[in-house]
């Protein structure tokens, strides 16, 4: 059953007197557009090369994974993914969006006595001392996630996690508190995990990291906290089966990437906010921003013309981003599409009191529910944007459960691999952080690296 | 003694290859369009209308502040902010930035008895439903921070938890468990606060929300979890003093600004991203975002031509976007500058463990320092964008302490008042939201904003 629904009337010439794309266009020149995008990125799912079409139907990769976290479960009251980009904002997108912002504060019982989900994604040391100092490391399991397991950043936060480890429960005990979720072949972690016999879990090879999150690198990690990932995948799987389609206005991952690439190509909307109206979601926005910025933002487009392409993914939560960049998005350069995200049917509205009859100032909101105000302020602001002739479109998903984050995760994915057709790039790679890598492993004495001398500052330039 | 430093070294054309800003102009024109600017802003900051200039020295507030948040914190466990916009997010900023994002979570004694900072910023009924369902209300204290005491979201809150607390501890004593923060003389909050003798703190009328983390606002939570609110003043009244010259290249903050905007009006880098290499300081990003999206994204200029003006600043965290938004930076449009962010001098280094030998590929992480490896990858970062022609400017604090924080906050909301300037736009107001406050009292059947009917969605474009 379909939870996400797709309203792009606020795109279209009608709604936006005159600016906006003319609806017509739907079923000529953009359909056109699109369906040669759609039959580039068939070819790659129906021939396996693009391997995250795979993963709502990895039954058996996805019962491996929840046996291990059953066990886990168990046997542990903290687990700590380490690891960063896409091998993070998966994990902290599954549980801020079905847990809760607040999951890792709240008491034993109220967490049903399932574990704390914390991730470690940044080299900062103030971080790791302060996560360290917080969590009892014998009842932590440390999930190291990195496909190549050369990711410098996560293989420095196991080193420094191991040595801490053998010091607390000793050389032998310390293994026990690892799984790593990487290559099944190749890789540090994959070695080590086979001689040392530290559990583990697959990231096939034709999944990228941003398109991992159906993978065991975000679903170990929920399934440990007791989310219900097979309502994921079966969510995930509803949207791979809606984007079967080659019709335009049949396909919603289609019509979001179609008219989010004219928009940017044709009207110069470079940026493409994405504005969920939950906190839950705002980790969701964050992990968007990497799927849309790595896989479109490219030197060079297929045929290897330099094109320096891509739009600006920027994350936004409302109501409270209406007091922060709304007035940017409403008065500001005519450069950015607003795509909301509605969340329909909460579950569990409050009502605000109404115990105060005076002032009058206050008296229109007592009686209301909290949601209802919510729902208000979505609707007035993307009205105020289309009277300004500012275009949104709207996600609406039918209540937060996982099958229907699972559905959204999905068209996400699809929708990016289309846009990648549409800019002309390749969505998967990052080709463009491989110069800072170098440059850091220079710095750090790596052999082979030598001689990437930095220069100086200038000190006629600082103040 | 200054504790912000600005290298702009990868602004200037002979780092960028012959792209960026050609230093002579920093001589020249420039320092000309700067100075026009700064007498603007200095003819406004001495004349007293615009009022944050003199937050570092309104020392009787800052003693009253200081005073109430003693008596509340012997009182209470846990300060709950109910606030959106300015009245959150300097909140946030200097919790995370000075106790760290995992405060709330820590254990009474690592807390060091302190209370727990919490923000109510949404009007999502999952997250009022989760805090309360988590915090005892009965030692708990509510901020409600709104200068007008007429924002809707926050209005709404502080009826939700009135009520909330007159059925848990009584009418009698609720009031006990409010401080408001609002303007010294009109607006519903002052007038109960009178009525009702409820504890209350002043924000001066001519301090607008986004500028006002140095007023109660910010200062009254961050003075009740025991930072020294002392501190931050006295590095912003450093702030203050550095930039009280008229001399371009003597002016920190309007380096900043006469460089980015001259980036974006010159050479299209219409985006200016803050990427501090700190967990600590993402609040601090997102702060920067509203002071820099609000004040400058105007439709009109000072002359009421319709300009449609104002950069996109943009949150990153370094490292972590490196394996996000990084690649975009590399490749992507030339329409971006990064503001990197440097802590210095981090007082809680860890060590990377040096047990492992083999493999080799890990050999060079063992024994360096965490802190090391973030400095590497911030300095190989910067380099590899200024190696492909992408300008940057690197802001450097020594040691992250409430004076040194309180010295880049006033530096940030100094440079925003030139930049206003330099754009020509009005950078306090924001008159591109009202729009779609009326809308929403329309559609909550407030009294006077009736026949704001919504057009329906059309289900054509639907799917």
């Amino acid at each position: 059953m379909t939870r996400v629904t797709l309203d792009y009337g606020n795109m279209l010439s009608p709604s936006l007197d005159g600016r906006g794309t003319d609806p017509e266009r739907l079923q000529t020149d953009l359909a056109e557009r699109f369906r040669s995008a759609f039959e580039v990125v068939d070819a790659s799912r129906a021939s396996g090369e693009t391997g995250f079409f795979r993963l709502p139907h990895a039954t058996e990769m996805h019962q491996n994974t929840r046996a291990l976290a059953d066990r886990c479960r168990r046997e542990f009251d903290n687990l700590v993914v380490l690891g960063i980009g896409g091998s993070a904002l998966g994990t902290l997108t599954l549980r801020d969006a079905l847990l809760g912002p607040l999951w890792n504060e709240l008491h034993d019982e109220a967490r049903g006595h399932l574990p704390r989900i914390f991730v470690l994604d940044n080299v900062d040391p103030t971080s790791v001392r302060d996560l360290l100092a917080h969590i009892d490391i014998r009842r932590t399991l440390f999930n190291v996630v990195s496909k190549s397991g050369a990711t410098a950043e996560t293989m420095a936060l196991f080193l420094v996690i191991e040595a801490y480890l053998i010091e607390g429960v000793g050389v032998a005990a310390a293994a026990n508190h690892f799984v790593f979720t990487t290559d099944p072949e190749q890789g540090v972690l994959r070695s080590i995990a086979e001689r040392e016999g530290i559990a583990s879990l697959p990231i096939p090879p034709d999944v990228g990291g941003r398109f991992s999150i159906l993978s065991p690198v975000a679903l170990f990690p929920a399934a440990v906290a007791g989310i219900d990932t097979t309502a994921l995948l079966t969510g995930a799987a509803c949207a791979d089966e809606r984007c079967r389609s080659a019709v335009l206005m049949e396909n919603p991952a289609g019509v979001m990437a179609t008219l989010l690439h004219a928009a940017h190509t044709e009207s110069g909307a470079s940026i493409h906010v994405m504005m969920p109206y939950s906190d839950r979601l705002r980790s969701f926005s964050r992990w968007f921003q990497q799927l849309w910025a790595e896989s479109l933002g490219k030197a060079h487009d297929l045929a290897g013309n330099l094109v320096n392409t891509g739009p600006t993914p920027l994350p936004a939560v409302g109501v409270s981003d209406q007091h922060s960049q709304v007035q940017l998005f409403m008065e500001g350069p005519r450069d950015k599409v607003v795509v909301f995200l509605a969340v329909t049917g909460m579950d569990a509205d409050v009502k605000i009191g109404s115990h105060r009859s005076e002032p009058a100032l206050l008296s229109y909101l007592g009686g209301q529910a909290v949601g209802h105000l919510l729902e208000a302020e979505r609707r007035a602001t993307t009205e105020a944007l289309r009277q300004n002739g500012r275009p949104t479109m709207t996600l609406e998903i039918n209540d937060l459960d996982a099958e229907a984050l699972g559905e959204l995760l999905m068209l996400m994915s699809i929708s990016t691999v289309y846009a990648g057709a549409l800019y002309g790039v390749d969505p998967l790679g990052q080709p463009g952080v491989e110069l800072g890598k170098r440059l850091t492993y220079g710095l750090l004495g790596r052999e082979g690296f030598e001689g990437h001398a930095l220069p100086d500052s200038d000190p006629r330039w600082r103040v």
